[in-house]
């Protein structure tokens, strides 16, 4: 993970979700404004996924979920569609014990890749972006995250929210 | 692991699989006799099945393959069966390039666990077994098997094969 | 690790160092004022300073020095002093490649405990603490100090001195 | 770990030791003829050997030590010889819970690899062997070992010695 010097960018695109997870009610990234958020995007059957974004985002949470952040999952399926439906997915999240709500990304119509991930431009699974308490994109990787850079970066985002709060 | 001090049992059940993946043709243990098999029970949603159990059976698979020893996944679905079917097994098996034979084990009609399962008293997945190139079950295990533990029973039982052959 | 809540504490105590490894001369807090500090406290033989800490201060070192931050070992030897001395230690720092100023804690004198070691109040090793910008204490934890909650305080103290530079 | 094909070799040459801890007594392979042996060639400031090579021989006696194997640690200090005195190997075996017997190679006299090592032809550390029942050496290599790898050719050679016991 190179993170880019942090920079102000433009505002964040809206998820948009078929269905979610672990969530009363569907969730907005304008319903969330005044929050960091940290946007996972993964798949069910991605092996980095499950052997480091998805631990890194149940950490992410556990630590910080309540303290002005919170994590959204994105389940951006741009492959084997039909092995990764949304009973699959439902096992899968209960077998592996994730708490934080989970977003269905909508799919595409004409193409694999679903919208969601397309706004975001992100290049596969797994991806993680960071959304400012103002609804500003501020950081988005692809591939594996390192904690020390990912931590350092919502320090900072948590700082500026609470200068602004 | 507690692997018991290995003692000579009884013959290892057959292998009653509805489907092969990674393979020509159906496998059975009285085919393969003359060799040491190495049996891998697992779910593609179980999460300690992904983190250790594969990859070691891979690892058999790629230290001990053609040395006499044959490795066989069986894929005992007894949860989220609608999550787990071939199309989404066959998925999984890309993403995480399993190189071994893989059956997949034939439901029980009047209960959850599928048939090999039953007979071969798995409590659970992860389970292992190995089966000696006289066809006698020598090994059977639940839960985190050691590699040194399992190791030693491999290098035993090859041992034994060479000494016979 | 459990880091308290961020609270602006007092003055960080004065390194006191018999030597210095990997620096041209002395480094002092004072003279690093306007860098946010990583102290890293350790002992060469201390298992989970091999582990563990000394690996995360190597990486803190990596990512954020030259960034506003400075990354500065501390030999605290409390026990074996005979197997820690200075010659020891190099071989140690030469054969795991530490690159960061390390300041050997200047032995207590009456007794075991270095005497920077006592003014910080370091229960063991490894312990880390960061002093901020201004040469406040702002974190001292004994133990394993997780990547994500480390990295978002450095992010957090990176950002004030920003802001007040 | 590219375990050569199990060959019978000649006699493995014996230990020569300055000194001997964890142990009543000075050690010898010859006494210990009759049973296996794990031969661990380390010193305790090469940080694969305590990262890797020392866990794993931990892990081997615990396993297999009281059933015809002993495990036995060399000490073969081939530089910074200052820093990795008996004192010091005592304090540094006391910190990492090193259990089972442990030589500190005889220093080599006219040059600076010592007396077993140069035995054995260890091109460095870690190094390990494998010593039959009847003191064959049967296996040496240098680097990372393979657990599944050096299990198997542990379980071998304990089968050898039941099947002549």
């Amino acid at each position: 993970m190179n993170l880019p010097t942090p920079a102000r960018s433009g505002p964040a695109p809206e998820i948009d979700a078929a269905a979610w997870l672990n969530t009363a009610g569907p969730l907005t990234l304008h319903g969330l404004r005044g929050q960091v958020v940290f946007l996972h995007a993964f798949q069910m059957l991605c092996p980095a996924c499950v052997s480091h974004g998805l631990p890194q985002a149940s950490a992410v949470h556990e630590r910080f979920a309540g303290q002005g952040l919170a994590v959204v999952g994105l389940h951006t399926v741009f492959e084997h569609h039909a092995a990764m439906g949304i009973e699959a997915l439902t096992a899968f999240v209960h077998e592996y014990r994730l708490r934080f709500p989970i977003a269905i990304d909508r799919p595409g119509g004409d193409g694999p890749v679903p919208v969601t991930m397309r706004r975001y431009g992100f290049r596969g699974t797994p991806s993680v972006a960071l959304v400012d308490h103002r609804g500003l994109l501020r950081m988005s990787h692809f591939g594996r995250a390192d904690d020390l850079a990912l931590g350092a970066m919502i320090g900072r985002l948590l700082l500026e929210r609470e200068r602004d709060g």
